[in-house]
């Protein structure tokens, strides 16, 4: 198809995808004259991949590049999978080092998790930053966030493990890490109001919850 | 203080102060002379808010000066307080309807929300983008997401509820949620990665953290 259809198919303006093009997120097309490309299903599926990790996963031009140029490559094991994702992902903050408040909880939870891992940083970064915007979080709170994270990961491994292959485990891994993180913050959004709603009407919003479960 | 003192107490370069200053996020100085401006301790706090908000919390510059614009807002309820700082935030893909779907996911969950609550249009189309992407989420990881969100709501209400008024309580919950999103985006990567690990080395993940807790 020519770039006009590719703008048709995927609802994306001609300029957006000469950016893409520019930017290199996008592959050329196949020439097949002096002003004239080709462009094939897989270039649709690319833009609105493309489209989905920034407009919706917020993501910025450099960090699309680092999940795309992933998904190029081919993990050898699992292990090799979750060292590619996520490198790949964003993580400000991440030039920190490891806040020794950060260090201990991680022990405390018995979590496996490299000590070089970048994470690390940029939970050290984000706990200071909450900090210094006048939000310090309680331990309580933070305590009550690792539960919950552990359960959201324990379903996303389930979902990984539903892949075929470790090519596949990747894009998963790599593009879900970045959807999901837009999924989790509009539930946490709706579930706060839920909280809030009920408890001004008198209602506990957590037997409401248990009884619809 | 002068705005290199400002710039040396918060370690944010003069440029970027003045680029602040331009984008309106930070409030002018009291002039004292045609060239120089006196700076407070409130300058100080709103800097640190805002480098906390654009850094690690990834917050535009537009968005930033929503939030800032909320924490000027005076509540007069919990409920008020709740729709400003609900509204302040970034909530991508809310120009989209709610879906079919998430209208009946929230249905069944019983969640008292709004029906005109933003972050149902951001979920319709953050799940939307996830398909689109390549990577749609399966129906019973958002039920677990929808739990773990639940369980994040209530720490976020209970550390609400001791702030001593409601404009304490709007900053909490203004700047809170954008910080502790970035907060649990890390511990999210940190859990994947130690159940990922744990069931490479044959060990039950959840065992391990229950032990611990």
């Amino acid at each position: 198809m020519r770039i006009s259809e590719l703008s048709a198919e995927t609802g994306v303006s001609v300029s957006t995808l000469k950016f893409y093009l520019r930017e290199r997120l996008l592959d050329p097309g196949e020439a097949v004259s002096a002003t004239q490309s080709n462009y094939t299903d897989a270039h649709v599926e690319r833009v609105r991949l493309i489209r989905a990790l920034t407009e919706i996963g917020g993501l910025s031009v450099a960090h699309c590049r680092d999940i795309v140029a992933a998904l190029a490559t081919t993990p050898n094991s699992f292990g090799d999978l979750l060292g590619v994702a996520h490198r790949a992902l964003p993580a400000p903050g991440v030039d920190q080092p490891e806040s020794e408040q950060v260090h201990r909880f991680i022990a405390r939870l018995g979590w496996r998790v490299d000590p070089e891992s970048p994470a690390r940083r940029s939970l050290s970064a984000a706990v200071q930053a909450a900090q210094e915007a006048g939000v310090p979080i309680p331990e309580d709170a933070v305590s009550a966030y690792a539960e919950a994270s552990l359960a959201i990961a324990r379903a996303d491994v389930t979902a990984l493990l539903q892949e075929p292959d470790l090519e596949h485990m990747l894009r998963t891994m790599a593009v879900g890490t970045v959807m999901n993180d837009a999924i989790l913050s509009s539930l946490r959004r709706l579930a706060q109001e839920h909280v809030g709603t009920s408890l001004l009407a008198g209602i506990d919003p957590f037997e409401q919850s248990a009884a619809t479960a």
